[in-house]
């Protein structure tokens, strides 16, 4: 057993004890300097959180555990593909990498909208079943214009 | 001025005074019958959470107030067209209807990721930025398998 698939074990593992304990089916782990030093399940029917993803639960706790915004030289594992909202997560993260063992199609035979969501993503907002429309307003620019002129700021 | 110019400009309100303290350019307010029923900024450097976006803040305190983990009827403005990661999040809490004034480029032009995270999501896992791998372990269906077998679960 290599590594990885170790360590996707424990992720796997993570998520079956969550069903056990009502949450869903997901499990997540990060991994610095090879040690485990985040896990998280998928709570969001318990917290009535939609944003609980496994991956987020990790996300937030690593970085909460580095005292730090960015996961740098991290890797992640889940028992299943990040679906876009965690991709993007990931992606403001920046771990070094990501493995993952089922995938977004597996997640959508059991009633999971990972696989429809990436579609939807792709698609112009206003072809999107959820509406999503620009309306440009007169002083649409005032945050970003602030945010330039802004000296003492944190970029990320 | 229409009612969702004036929520809009409240979003925007909320990014330039974030702003001032020391947050990110941007905020999103969510609308159920008519009244504000929660409000987010951007909290990432401030609180070490890569997740911490205006909208997904928002999302969170509305499901709170809600004690759901959907947004059934609601509607999201955001100061700014939200990032995979929350229109991810959007997906997952399913408001009616999203309206933004500054778009992904707009955010890009100020140093944010977004556009690039979009072009990122629309490809193949194996030619992203961050690498991103499956590895289908031999124990990858356990959590679904068990999930197809309990009754008493929520899905969402």
């Amino acid at each position: 057993m290599t590594i990885h698939t170790s360590f996707l074990h424990q992720a796997i593992e993570l998520a079956v004890d969550n069903v056990k304990h009502s949450g869903g089916p997901f499990g997540a782990i990060i991994i610095f300097n090879d040690m485990v030093i985040a896990t998280g399940v998928n709570r969001v029917t318990a917290t009535h959180d939609p944003t609980a993803h496994a991956e987020i639960v990790a996300i937030r706790a690593a970085c909460t555990y580095l005292n730090s915004f960015q996961l740098t030289d991290c890797i992640l594992y889940s028992s299943c593909e990040p679906c876009p909202m965690c991709l993007g997560a990931i992606y403001w993260a920046r771990p070094s990498a990501v493995y993952y063992a089922s995938s977004r199609f597996d997640a959508a035979a059991v009633g999971f909208d990972d696989s429809f969501i990436y579609e939807q993503l792709a698609l112009p907002a206003d072809q999107r079943s959820i509406a999503t429309q620009q309306i440009v307003t007169e002083n649409h620019s005032a945050p970003f214009d602030l945010w330039r002129q802004t000296q003492e700021k944190i970029e990320y």
